[in-house]
Protein backbone atom coordinates (compact mmCIF):
# COMPACT_ATOMS: atom_id res chain seq x y z
CA UNK A 1 0.00 0.00 0.00
CA UNK A 2 1.16 3.59 -0.85
CA UNK A 3 1.25 5.45 2.19
CA UNK A 4 0.62 8.97 0.58
CA UNK A 5 -1.47 10.09 -2.55
CA UNK A 6 -1.25 13.37 -4.24
CA UNK A 7 -5.04 14.02 -5.40
CA UNK A 8 -6.18 17.04 -7.55
CA UNK A 9 -9.85 18.01 -7.62
CA UNK A 10 -10.19 19.85 -11.58
CA UNK A 11 -13.46 21.99 -10.79
CA UNK A 12 -13.85 23.10 -13.97
CA UNK A 13 -16.71 25.19 -15.51
CA UNK A 14 -19.13 23.41 -17.65
CA UNK A 15 -20.45 24.81 -20.34
CA UNK A 16 -23.40 23.55 -22.77
CA UNK A 17 -21.01 22.19 -25.33
CA UNK A 18 -20.03 18.56 -24.89
CA UNK A 19 -16.93 19.03 -26.91
CA UNK A 20 -15.72 22.16 -25.04
CA UNK A 21 -16.39 20.30 -21.71
CA UNK A 22 -14.36 17.31 -22.38
CA UNK A 23 -11.33 19.41 -24.39
CA UNK A 24 -11.45 21.50 -20.78
CA UNK A 25 -11.46 18.40 -18.66
CA UNK A 26 -8.29 16.87 -20.88
CA UNK A 27 -6.78 20.50 -20.75
CA UNK A 28 -6.93 20.36 -16.87
CA UNK A 29 -6.05 16.63 -15.97
CA UNK A 30 -3.10 17.06 -18.16
CA UNK A 31 -1.83 20.02 -15.97
CA UNK A 32 -2.55 18.47 -12.62
CA UNK A 33 -0.65 15.40 -14.03
CA UNK A 34 2.60 17.63 -15.04
CA UNK A 35 2.53 18.81 -11.55
CA UNK A 36 2.61 15.57 -9.91
CA UNK A 37 -1.61 14.12 -9.18
CA UNK A 38 -1.46 10.75 -9.27
CA UNK A 39 -5.46 10.59 -8.56
CA UNK A 40 -7.55 13.15 -10.41
CA UNK A 41 -10.98 13.84 -9.91
CA UNK A 42 -13.77 15.55 -12.29
CA UNK A 43 -16.73 17.29 -10.96
CA UNK A 44 -20.60 15.86 -11.19
CA UNK A 45 -22.12 15.98 -14.70
CA UNK A 46 -18.59 17.37 -16.48
CA UNK A 47 -20.09 17.23 -19.88
CA UNK A 48 -23.25 18.58 -19.79
CA UNK A 49 -25.27 21.16 -18.17
CA UNK A 50 -27.25 19.95 -15.31
CA UNK A 51 -30.30 21.12 -16.41
CA UNK A 52 -33.43 17.74 -16.06
CA UNK A 53 -34.66 19.45 -19.42
CA UNK A 54 -31.50 18.58 -21.11
CA UNK A 55 -29.96 15.66 -19.74
CA UNK A 56 -31.42 13.32 -21.86
CA UNK A 57 -29.84 14.42 -24.89
CA UNK A 58 -26.41 14.58 -23.72
CA UNK A 59 -26.46 10.39 -22.65
CA UNK A 60 -24.76 8.15 -23.31
CA UNK A 61 -24.06 4.34 -23.63
CA UNK A 62 -21.02 2.61 -21.98
CA UNK A 63 -18.99 2.45 -23.11
CA UNK A 64 -18.94 5.74 -25.08
CA UNK A 65 -17.49 8.55 -26.65
CA UNK A 66 -16.88 10.59 -22.76
CA UNK A 67 -16.27 7.04 -21.44
CA UNK A 68 -13.42 6.23 -23.97
CA UNK A 69 -12.14 9.99 -23.46
CA UNK A 70 -11.75 9.58 -19.90
CA UNK A 71 -9.91 5.88 -20.32
CA UNK A 72 -7.90 7.04 -22.41
CA UNK A 73 -6.70 10.31 -20.69
CA UNK A 74 -6.39 7.76 -17.24
CA UNK A 75 -3.86 5.59 -19.33
CA UNK A 76 -2.28 8.53 -20.83
CA UNK A 77 -1.41 10.43 -17.69
CA UNK A 78 -1.24 7.01 -15.93
CA UNK A 79 -3.49 7.82 -12.90
CA UNK A 80 -6.41 6.71 -11.30
CA UNK A 81 -9.13 8.96 -12.82
CA UNK A 82 -12.71 9.66 -11.30
CA UNK A 83 -14.28 10.60 -14.10
CA UNK A 84 -17.16 12.70 -12.38
CA UNK A 85 -20.47 11.78 -13.42
CA UNK A 86 -21.88 11.92 -16.84
CA UNK A 87 -25.75 11.22 -18.03
CA UNK A 88 -25.69 7.09 -18.56
CA UNK A 89 -28.16 5.73 -20.67
CA UNK A 90 -28.65 1.47 -20.50
CA UNK A 91 -29.87 -0.88 -22.94
CA UNK A 92 -33.45 0.04 -21.49
CA UNK A 93 -33.50 3.25 -22.21
CA UNK A 94 -33.08 4.91 -18.64
CA UNK A 95 -30.67 7.13 -17.86
CA UNK A 96 -28.92 7.27 -14.38
CA UNK A 97 -26.27 10.13 -13.21
CA UNK A 98 -23.25 7.76 -13.04
CA UNK A 99 -19.57 7.80 -12.18
CA UNK A 100 -16.70 5.84 -13.95
CA UNK A 101 -13.36 5.48 -12.34
CA UNK A 102 -10.54 4.33 -14.34
CA UNK A 103 -6.83 3.24 -13.48
CA UNK A 104 -3.39 4.04 -14.67
CA UNK A 105 -4.12 1.23 -17.03
CA UNK A 106 -7.67 3.00 -18.39
CA UNK A 107 -9.34 0.23 -16.97
CA UNK A 108 -12.69 0.63 -15.53
CA UNK A 109 -12.78 0.05 -11.63
CA UNK A 110 -15.78 1.50 -10.38
CA UNK A 111 -18.98 2.36 -11.19
CA UNK A 112 -21.38 4.41 -8.95
CA UNK A 113 -24.97 5.54 -10.05
CA UNK A 114 -26.65 8.00 -8.24
CA UNK A 115 -28.68 6.54 -4.90
CA UNK A 116 -30.23 9.23 -4.05
CA UNK A 117 -31.79 11.50 -6.62
CA UNK A 118 -32.33 15.42 -5.61
CA UNK A 119 -35.78 16.64 -5.36
CA UNK A 120 -36.42 20.13 -3.79
CA UNK A 121 -38.84 22.93 -3.67
CA UNK A 122 -37.79 25.84 -1.61
CA UNK A 123 -40.51 28.45 -2.92
CA UNK A 124 -38.70 31.13 -4.70
CA UNK A 125 -35.71 29.95 -3.71
CA UNK A 126 -34.81 26.63 -5.72
CA UNK A 127 -36.97 23.92 -7.57
CA UNK A 128 -35.04 20.90 -8.93
CA UNK A 129 -36.52 17.43 -9.79
CA UNK A 130 -33.90 15.02 -11.34
CA UNK A 131 -35.84 12.01 -10.92
CA UNK A 132 -37.70 14.06 -14.05
CA UNK A 133 -34.62 12.74 -15.65
CA UNK A 134 -33.09 9.85 -13.94
CA UNK A 135 -33.37 6.41 -12.63
CA UNK A 136 -32.16 5.98 -8.75
CA UNK A 137 -29.27 3.22 -8.77
CA UNK A 138 -29.15 0.76 -5.69
CA UNK A 139 -25.53 -0.23 -5.36
CA UNK A 140 -22.58 1.21 -3.03
CA UNK A 141 -19.50 0.04 -4.29
CA UNK A 142 -16.25 -0.53 -3.11
CA UNK A 143 -13.04 0.07 -5.13
CA UNK A 144 -10.26 -1.86 -3.65
CA UNK A 145 -6.82 -1.24 -5.60
CA UNK A 146 -3.09 -1.08 -4.92
CA UNK A 147 -4.22 -1.32 -1.07
CA UNK A 148 -6.58 1.36 -0.90
CA UNK A 149 -10.24 1.25 -0.37
CA UNK A 150 -12.74 4.02 -1.37
CA UNK A 151 -16.14 4.34 -2.33
CA UNK A 152 -17.42 7.11 -4.90
CA UNK A 153 -20.62 8.66 -3.81
CA UNK A 154 -22.42 11.44 -5.85
CA UNK A 155 -23.79 14.82 -4.43
CA UNK A 156 -27.35 14.32 -2.71
CA UNK A 157 -25.84 10.92 -1.72
CA UNK A 158 -23.84 13.05 0.66
CA UNK A 159 -26.61 14.21 2.79
CA UNK A 160 -27.63 10.65 3.95
CA UNK A 161 -25.52 9.51 7.20
CA UNK A 162 -26.57 5.65 6.24
CA UNK A 163 -24.42 5.36 3.45
CA UNK A 164 -20.86 7.34 4.55
CA UNK A 165 -21.27 4.70 7.62
CA UNK A 166 -21.48 2.11 5.26
CA UNK A 167 -18.86 2.40 3.23
CA UNK A 168 -16.66 2.65 6.22
CA UNK A 169 -17.96 0.19 7.71
CA UNK A 170 -16.88 -1.95 4.39
CA UNK A 171 -13.57 -0.30 4.96
CA UNK A 172 -13.53 2.54 2.96
CA UNK A 173 -10.49 4.82 3.98
CA UNK A 174 -11.65 7.62 1.59
CA UNK A 175 -15.24 9.04 0.23
CA UNK A 176 -14.59 10.55 -3.38
CA UNK A 177 -18.46 12.79 -3.98
CA UNK A 178 -18.49 14.90 -7.43
CA UNK A 179 -21.44 16.85 -6.46
CA UNK A 180 -22.99 20.38 -7.41
CA UNK A 181 -24.40 22.34 -4.38
CA UNK A 182 -25.84 25.53 -5.37
CA UNK A 183 -26.44 28.92 -4.02
CA UNK A 184 -29.12 27.74 -1.50
CA UNK A 185 -27.64 24.40 -0.12
CA UNK A 186 -23.99 25.51 -0.46
CA UNK A 187 -23.42 28.11 2.00
CA UNK A 188 -25.67 26.22 4.25
CA UNK A 189 -24.40 23.03 4.18
CA UNK A 190 -21.36 21.88 1.96
CA UNK A 191 -18.51 21.93 3.77
CA UNK A 192 -20.34 21.17 7.27
CA UNK A 193 -21.94 17.55 6.05
CA UNK A 194 -18.47 16.65 4.28
CA UNK A 195 -16.53 17.54 7.48
CA UNK A 196 -19.08 15.84 9.80
CA UNK A 197 -19.03 12.23 7.15
CA UNK A 198 -15.22 12.50 7.91
CA UNK A 199 -15.17 12.92 11.37
CA UNK A 200 -17.83 10.59 12.18
CA UNK A 201 -16.41 7.51 9.80
CA UNK A 202 -12.57 8.78 10.56
CA UNK A 203 -12.04 8.75 6.73
CA UNK A 204 -10.93 11.05 3.91
CA UNK A 205 -13.45 12.96 2.22
CA UNK A 206 -12.88 14.51 -1.62
CA UNK A 207 -15.56 16.61 -2.92
CA UNK A 208 -15.39 17.95 -6.27
CA UNK A 209 -17.81 20.31 -7.85
CA UNK A 210 -18.15 22.70 -11.09
CA UNK A 211 -17.31 25.97 -10.92
CA UNK A 212 -19.49 28.65 -10.90
CA UNK A 213 -20.71 29.11 -14.16
CA UNK A 214 -22.99 32.73 -14.25
CA UNK A 215 -24.55 31.59 -17.68
CA UNK A 216 -25.94 28.13 -16.60
CA UNK A 217 -29.57 27.74 -15.52
CA UNK A 218 -27.98 25.59 -11.72
CA UNK A 219 -25.93 27.58 -10.44
CA UNK A 220 -23.32 25.51 -8.71
CA UNK A 221 -21.49 26.31 -5.41
CA UNK A 222 -18.20 25.08 -6.30
CA UNK A 223 -15.56 25.11 -3.27
CA UNK A 224 -14.36 21.55 -3.82
CA UNK A 225 -12.52 20.29 -0.71
CA UNK A 226 -10.36 17.97 0.58
CA UNK A 227 -11.42 16.76 4.16
CA UNK A 228 -9.00 14.97 6.22
CA UNK A 229 -10.10 12.27 9.01
CA UNK A 230 -10.11 14.46 11.95
CA UNK A 231 -12.20 16.46 10.13
CA UNK A 232 -9.76 19.30 8.63
CA UNK A 233 -10.68 21.23 5.58
CA UNK A 234 -6.52 20.78 3.86
CA UNK A 235 -7.35 22.01 0.62
CA UNK A 236 -10.19 24.29 -0.37
CA UNK A 237 -11.32 26.47 -3.76
CA UNK A 238 -13.29 29.39 -3.96
CA UNK A 239 -15.94 29.20 -6.59
CA UNK A 240 -14.07 29.93 -9.67
CA UNK A 241 -12.42 27.26 -12.28
CA UNK A 242 -9.34 26.54 -10.41
CA UNK A 243 -7.82 23.18 -9.67
CA UNK A 244 -6.77 22.58 -6.50
CA UNK A 245 -4.03 19.42 -5.13
CA UNK A 246 -3.90 17.60 -1.38
CA UNK A 247 -1.18 14.85 -0.36
CA UNK A 248 -3.39 11.98 1.24
CA UNK A 249 -1.05 10.40 4.62
CA UNK A 250 -3.37 6.88 4.94
CA UNK A 251 -1.33 6.61 8.28
CA UNK A 252 -3.91 9.28 9.72
CA UNK A 253 -6.81 7.07 9.04
CA UNK A 254 -5.30 4.32 11.36
CA UNK A 255 -4.10 6.90 13.98
CA UNK A 256 -7.22 8.96 14.27
CA UNK A 257 -9.50 5.57 14.69
CA UNK A 258 -6.65 3.98 16.93
CA UNK A 259 -6.78 7.40 19.37
CA UNK A 260 -10.96 7.36 19.42
CA UNK A 261 -12.20 4.50 18.07
CA UNK A 262 -15.73 5.52 17.10
CA UNK A 263 -16.26 2.82 14.80
CA UNK A 264 -15.40 0.06 17.91
CA UNK A 265 -17.56 2.21 19.84
CA UNK A 266 -20.55 1.79 17.78
CA UNK A 267 -23.82 -0.06 19.62
CA UNK A 268 -24.47 -2.68 17.45
CA UNK A 269 -26.60 -4.38 20.12
CA UNK A 270 -28.94 -0.88 20.26
CA UNK A 271 -28.96 -0.52 16.71
CA UNK A 272 -27.57 -2.43 13.29
CA UNK A 273 -27.57 -0.41 9.99
CA UNK A 274 -27.82 -3.19 7.12
CA UNK A 275 -26.92 -3.22 3.84
CA UNK A 276 -28.93 -4.66 0.90
CA UNK A 277 -27.46 -3.10 -1.82
CA UNK A 278 -24.58 -4.97 -2.47
CA UNK B 1 -49.84 21.49 20.36
CA UNK B 2 -47.33 24.33 21.65
CA UNK B 3 -46.28 26.38 18.13
CA UNK B 4 -43.28 27.68 20.21
CA UNK B 5 -41.52 27.35 22.92
CA UNK B 6 -38.70 29.66 24.98
CA UNK B 7 -35.87 27.30 26.36
CA UNK B 8 -32.60 28.15 28.27
CA UNK B 9 -29.69 26.54 28.79
CA UNK B 10 -27.62 27.56 32.08
CA UNK B 11 -24.14 26.95 31.44
CA UNK B 12 -22.80 26.55 34.88
CA UNK B 13 -19.74 26.41 35.99
CA UNK B 14 -19.47 22.70 38.26
CA UNK B 15 -17.18 22.78 41.37
CA UNK B 16 -16.13 19.55 42.96
CA UNK B 17 -18.91 20.54 46.06
CA UNK B 18 -22.38 18.89 45.34
CA UNK B 19 -24.26 21.77 47.57
CA UNK B 20 -22.90 24.24 45.68
CA UNK B 21 -23.63 22.90 42.29
CA UNK B 22 -27.44 22.29 43.70
CA UNK B 23 -27.46 25.91 44.68
CA UNK B 24 -26.25 27.48 42.10
CA UNK B 25 -28.37 25.25 39.24
CA UNK B 26 -31.00 26.67 41.29
CA UNK B 27 -30.22 29.97 41.13
CA UNK B 28 -29.43 29.80 37.67
CA UNK B 29 -32.99 27.87 36.74
CA UNK B 30 -35.16 30.33 38.68
CA UNK B 31 -33.04 33.34 36.78
CA UNK B 32 -34.13 31.94 33.42
CA UNK B 33 -37.61 31.11 34.62
CA UNK B 34 -38.02 35.28 35.57
CA UNK B 35 -37.20 35.77 32.32
CA UNK B 36 -39.52 33.35 30.62
CA UNK B 37 -38.31 30.16 30.01
CA UNK B 38 -40.74 27.04 29.20
CA UNK B 39 -38.13 25.01 29.47
CA UNK B 40 -34.66 24.89 30.80
CA UNK B 41 -31.41 22.44 30.36
CA UNK B 42 -28.64 21.98 32.46
CA UNK B 43 -25.09 20.45 31.61
CA UNK B 44 -23.83 16.98 31.94
CA UNK B 45 -22.44 15.92 35.43
CA UNK B 46 -23.68 19.06 36.74
CA UNK B 47 -23.80 18.25 39.96
CA UNK B 48 -20.03 16.36 40.34
CA UNK B 49 -16.54 17.08 39.24
CA UNK B 50 -16.55 15.43 35.59
CA UNK B 51 -13.34 13.02 36.76
CA UNK B 52 -13.77 9.15 36.80
CA UNK B 53 -12.14 8.61 40.62
CA UNK B 54 -14.49 10.81 41.98
CA UNK B 55 -17.80 9.90 40.12
CA UNK B 56 -18.69 7.10 42.32
CA UNK B 57 -18.84 9.21 45.30
CA UNK B 58 -21.17 12.00 44.20
CA UNK B 59 -23.02 8.54 42.93
CA UNK B 60 -26.95 8.89 44.46
CA UNK B 61 -29.46 6.02 43.32
CA UNK B 62 -33.52 7.49 41.98
CA UNK B 63 -35.01 8.98 43.96
CA UNK B 64 -32.47 10.71 45.60
CA UNK B 65 -30.98 14.50 46.57
CA UNK B 66 -30.18 15.90 43.23
CA UNK B 67 -33.77 14.25 41.29
CA UNK B 68 -35.47 15.47 44.88
CA UNK B 69 -34.19 18.79 44.34
CA UNK B 70 -34.71 18.68 40.31
CA UNK B 71 -37.94 17.59 40.44
CA UNK B 72 -39.13 20.44 43.38
CA UNK B 73 -36.87 22.95 41.24
CA UNK B 74 -39.48 22.05 37.85
CA UNK B 75 -42.76 22.43 39.91
CA UNK B 76 -42.06 25.08 41.87
CA UNK B 77 -41.21 27.22 38.31
CA UNK B 78 -43.47 25.19 36.43
CA UNK B 79 -41.52 24.07 33.74
CA UNK B 80 -39.74 21.13 31.89
CA UNK B 81 -36.52 20.53 33.40
CA UNK B 82 -33.85 18.79 31.63
CA UNK B 83 -31.72 17.78 34.56
CA UNK B 84 -28.47 17.72 32.49
CA UNK B 85 -26.57 14.12 33.99
CA UNK B 86 -25.66 12.88 37.00
CA UNK B 87 -23.94 9.70 38.06
CA UNK B 88 -27.14 7.32 39.19
CA UNK B 89 -26.42 4.01 41.11
CA UNK B 90 -29.05 1.01 40.80
CA UNK B 91 -30.17 -1.33 42.91
CA UNK B 92 -26.97 -3.59 41.92
CA UNK B 93 -24.70 -0.59 42.38
CA UNK B 94 -24.08 -0.60 39.28
CA UNK B 95 -23.06 3.65 37.83
CA UNK B 96 -24.71 5.56 35.15
CA UNK B 97 -24.34 8.57 33.41
CA UNK B 98 -27.85 10.10 33.68
CA UNK B 99 -30.26 12.50 32.63
CA UNK B 100 -33.55 12.77 34.42
CA UNK B 101 -36.23 14.91 32.44
CA UNK B 102 -39.55 16.31 34.99
CA UNK B 103 -42.20 17.87 33.94
CA UNK B 104 -44.28 21.00 35.39
CA UNK B 105 -45.50 19.34 38.42
CA UNK B 106 -42.04 17.68 38.75
CA UNK B 107 -42.83 13.90 37.64
CA UNK B 108 -40.18 12.50 35.79
CA UNK B 109 -41.25 12.06 32.17
CA UNK B 110 -37.69 10.76 30.77
CA UNK B 111 -34.46 8.97 31.62
CA UNK B 112 -31.85 8.52 29.10
CA UNK B 113 -28.30 6.67 30.18
CA UNK B 114 -25.94 7.52 28.43
CA UNK B 115 -25.21 4.63 25.56
CA UNK B 116 -21.41 5.70 24.65
CA UNK B 117 -18.73 5.69 27.13
CA UNK B 118 -16.13 8.14 25.96
CA UNK B 119 -12.70 6.04 26.28
CA UNK B 120 -10.57 7.98 24.05
CA UNK B 121 -6.37 8.22 24.45
CA UNK B 122 -4.85 11.17 22.39
CA UNK B 123 -0.51 10.66 23.27
CA UNK B 124 -0.13 14.52 25.13
CA UNK B 125 -3.46 15.65 24.53
CA UNK B 126 -6.26 13.92 26.08
CA UNK B 127 -6.73 10.41 28.14
CA UNK B 128 -10.64 9.71 29.32
CA UNK B 129 -11.99 6.68 30.33
CA UNK B 130 -15.68 6.69 31.03
CA UNK B 131 -16.10 2.88 31.48
CA UNK B 132 -13.79 2.57 33.92
CA UNK B 133 -16.71 4.34 36.24
CA UNK B 134 -20.01 3.88 33.80
CA UNK B 135 -22.19 0.97 32.95
CA UNK B 136 -23.61 1.92 29.33
CA UNK B 137 -27.36 2.21 28.98
CA UNK B 138 -28.97 0.50 26.27
CA UNK B 139 -31.92 2.26 25.40
CA UNK B 140 -33.49 5.21 23.41
CA UNK B 141 -36.37 6.61 24.84
CA UNK B 142 -38.78 9.15 23.12
CA UNK B 143 -40.03 11.89 25.15
CA UNK B 144 -43.83 12.70 24.04
CA UNK B 145 -45.13 15.73 25.90
CA UNK B 146 -48.09 18.40 24.95
CA UNK B 147 -47.58 16.97 21.25
CA UNK B 148 -43.83 17.68 21.61
CA UNK B 149 -41.40 14.69 21.01
CA UNK B 150 -37.76 14.84 21.80
CA UNK B 151 -34.99 12.35 22.69
CA UNK B 152 -32.26 13.15 25.54
CA UNK B 153 -28.49 11.39 24.43
CA UNK B 154 -25.67 12.41 26.15
CA UNK B 155 -21.98 14.01 25.37
CA UNK B 156 -20.67 11.40 23.12
CA UNK B 157 -23.83 9.60 22.44
CA UNK B 158 -24.09 12.31 19.63
CA UNK B 159 -20.71 11.05 17.82
CA UNK B 160 -22.65 8.29 16.58
CA UNK B 161 -25.32 9.27 13.77
CA UNK B 162 -27.45 6.12 14.04
CA UNK B 163 -28.75 7.22 17.29
CA UNK B 164 -30.16 10.87 16.21
CA UNK B 165 -31.67 9.19 13.21
CA UNK B 166 -33.30 6.52 15.16
CA UNK B 167 -34.53 9.51 17.53
CA UNK B 168 -35.64 11.21 14.17
CA UNK B 169 -37.21 8.15 12.44
CA UNK B 170 -39.56 7.52 15.54
CA UNK B 171 -40.64 11.14 15.69
CA UNK B 172 -37.91 13.52 17.45
CA UNK B 173 -38.50 17.31 16.56
CA UNK B 174 -35.79 18.25 18.88
CA UNK B 175 -32.82 16.85 20.39
CA UNK B 176 -31.58 17.64 23.84
CA UNK B 177 -27.72 17.29 24.32
CA UNK B 178 -25.87 17.75 27.59
CA UNK B 179 -22.32 17.29 26.91
CA UNK B 180 -18.85 17.96 27.94
CA UNK B 181 -16.86 17.95 25.11
CA UNK B 182 -13.21 19.73 26.33
CA UNK B 183 -10.79 21.70 24.56
CA UNK B 184 -9.11 19.03 21.99
CA UNK B 185 -12.47 17.85 20.62
CA UNK B 186 -14.63 21.12 21.18
CA UNK B 187 -13.02 23.12 18.85
CA UNK B 188 -12.34 21.07 16.24
CA UNK B 189 -16.19 19.17 16.48
CA UNK B 190 -18.43 20.11 18.80
CA UNK B 191 -20.44 23.11 16.43
CA UNK B 192 -19.78 20.49 13.38
CA UNK B 193 -21.39 18.14 14.72
CA UNK B 194 -24.79 19.51 16.67
CA UNK B 195 -25.10 21.57 13.01
CA UNK B 196 -24.97 18.19 11.23
CA UNK B 197 -27.25 16.53 13.56
CA UNK B 198 -29.84 18.96 13.17
CA UNK B 199 -29.46 19.05 9.28
CA UNK B 200 -29.82 15.44 8.90
CA UNK B 201 -32.33 14.58 10.76
CA UNK B 202 -34.44 18.38 10.42
CA UNK B 203 -34.87 18.86 13.81
CA UNK B 204 -33.86 21.19 16.74
CA UNK B 205 -30.53 20.68 17.93
CA UNK B 206 -30.16 21.95 21.91
CA UNK B 207 -26.62 21.13 23.56
CA UNK B 208 -25.67 22.21 27.18
CA UNK B 209 -22.38 22.20 28.35
CA UNK B 210 -20.59 22.90 31.41
CA UNK B 211 -18.67 26.29 31.56
CA UNK B 212 -14.83 25.84 31.52
CA UNK B 213 -13.55 25.92 35.21
CA UNK B 214 -10.45 26.42 35.09
CA UNK B 215 -9.52 24.67 38.06
CA UNK B 216 -11.07 21.78 37.19
CA UNK B 217 -8.87 18.34 35.87
CA UNK B 218 -11.54 17.67 32.79
CA UNK B 219 -11.45 21.46 30.83
CA UNK B 220 -14.92 21.93 29.67
CA UNK B 221 -15.44 23.54 26.25
CA UNK B 222 -18.83 25.28 26.48
CA UNK B 223 -20.41 27.05 23.62
CA UNK B 224 -23.96 25.70 24.91
CA UNK B 225 -25.98 25.95 21.62
CA UNK B 226 -29.34 25.72 20.12
CA UNK B 227 -29.55 25.08 16.16
CA UNK B 228 -32.64 24.84 13.80
CA UNK B 229 -33.50 22.68 11.73
CA UNK B 230 -31.64 23.90 9.04
CA UNK B 231 -28.74 24.21 11.06
CA UNK B 232 -28.21 27.77 11.76
CA UNK B 233 -27.19 28.37 15.13
CA UNK B 234 -30.00 30.41 16.59
CA UNK B 235 -28.26 30.78 20.22
CA UNK B 236 -24.74 30.27 21.82
CA UNK B 237 -22.87 30.65 24.59
CA UNK B 238 -18.71 31.19 24.99
CA UNK B 239 -17.03 29.41 27.17
CA UNK B 240 -17.53 31.07 31.01
CA UNK B 241 -20.58 31.00 32.76
CA UNK B 242 -23.61 32.19 31.53
CA UNK B 243 -27.79 31.22 30.57
CA UNK B 244 -28.51 31.53 26.83
CA UNK B 245 -32.31 31.85 25.66
CA UNK B 246 -34.12 30.50 22.27
CA UNK B 247 -37.67 30.76 21.04
CA UNK B 248 -38.17 27.18 19.27
CA UNK B 249 -40.85 27.80 16.37
CA UNK B 250 -41.95 24.32 15.99
CA UNK B 251 -43.72 24.78 12.52
CA UNK B 252 -39.82 25.21 11.58
CA UNK B 253 -39.60 21.17 11.50
CA UNK B 254 -42.40 20.68 9.24
CA UNK B 255 -41.27 23.35 6.39
CA UNK B 256 -37.67 22.21 6.16
CA UNK B 257 -39.07 18.53 6.25
CA UNK B 258 -42.00 19.45 3.14
CA UNK B 259 -39.13 21.69 1.45
CA UNK B 260 -36.30 19.04 1.04
CA UNK B 261 -37.41 15.56 2.24
CA UNK B 262 -34.62 13.54 3.23
CA UNK B 263 -36.31 11.44 5.74
CA UNK B 264 -38.25 10.42 2.72
CA UNK B 265 -35.82 10.15 0.40
CA UNK B 266 -33.52 7.65 2.47
CA UNK B 267 -33.00 4.68 0.42
CA UNK B 268 -34.86 1.89 2.91
CA UNK B 269 -34.28 -1.04 -0.18
CA UNK B 270 -30.59 -0.15 0.48
CA UNK B 271 -30.30 0.17 3.80
CA UNK B 272 -32.06 -0.36 7.09
CA UNK B 273 -31.30 1.01 10.44
CA UNK B 274 -32.84 -1.23 13.19
CA UNK B 275 -33.47 -0.31 16.54
CA UNK B 276 -32.95 -3.22 19.35
CA UNK B 277 -32.70 -0.81 22.53
CA UNK B 278 -36.44 -0.29 22.85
Amino acid sequence: MREKLKLAICQMQVSACKKDNLDKAGDMVNKACCRGAQMVILPEMFNAPYQTDLLAEYAESFPGPTTDFLSDLARRNSIFLVGGSIPEKDAQGRIYNCSYTFDEQGHVIGKHRKIHLFDVDIPGQLYFKESDVFTAGDTLQLIQYHGLVWAVLICYDIRFPELARMAALEGAQMLVIPAAFNHTTGPAHWELLMRTRAVDNQLFVVAASPALNPEASYQAWGHSLVVDPWGTVISAAGSGEDTIYAELDWTMVDKVRRELPLLKHRRTDVYQLNHNGV
